[in-house]
């Protein structure tokens, strides 16, 4: 069983396979957030898990972090065009969770 | 910072976010298959991890196990109709994740 050719899937897969990276991209789809801003969104996050998840989805080129050297500096996240481009994947995960929230 | 209220981006993503379940719903969705047949088509995934995946996404009524009591008995794994209207979410990731392959 050689290595497959690159699987669209599979590459998508990799990038929002954390436990909470479409979670996060469905809050910035919101807008830029701050650190504190998102985990206030999502409490049941931990700050470590957030930090991680949001490196993650920075290296694959999806989130981007912006620096507002006022003072004090202030950082946000926001979507980078490729995060942006999510948007329906997102909306339609969410529908699927409402339809089949008490159903198996 | 209380439990928020049900959010169904956070369930869809508790039953997707293993990295490997998506791929196994692709597959999937081209029919029945048993579990050997699923390994070849992800040569990527170790028989552990596809056992431990198939389980979840049973438990999350996403996927069936149906076992054709012949001789020998055959098992063979098949989307449920909760996973079935997954298609076109995994389209959708599928197209976003050839669009965006090499660009960040």
């Amino acid at each position: 069983m050689g290595k497959r050719d690159f699987c669209p899937l599979t590459a998508a897969s990799e990038v929002l396979s954390r436990k909470w990276s479409l979670v996060i991209v469905g809050r910035l789809l919101e807008g830029g957030k701050r650190f504190s801003e998102l985990r206030a969104s999502i409490p049941e996050i931990s700050p470590k898990v957030l930090s991680s998840t949001l490196k993650a989805l920075k290296n694959h080129g999806v989130v981007e972090r912006m620096v507002d050297d006022g003072s004090p500096v202030k950082v946000k996240y926001r979507l980078t065009e490729k995060g942006l481009d999510l948007e329906g994947i997102v909306e339609s995960l969410e529908e699927w969770g409402e339809k089949w929230k008490n159903r198996r």
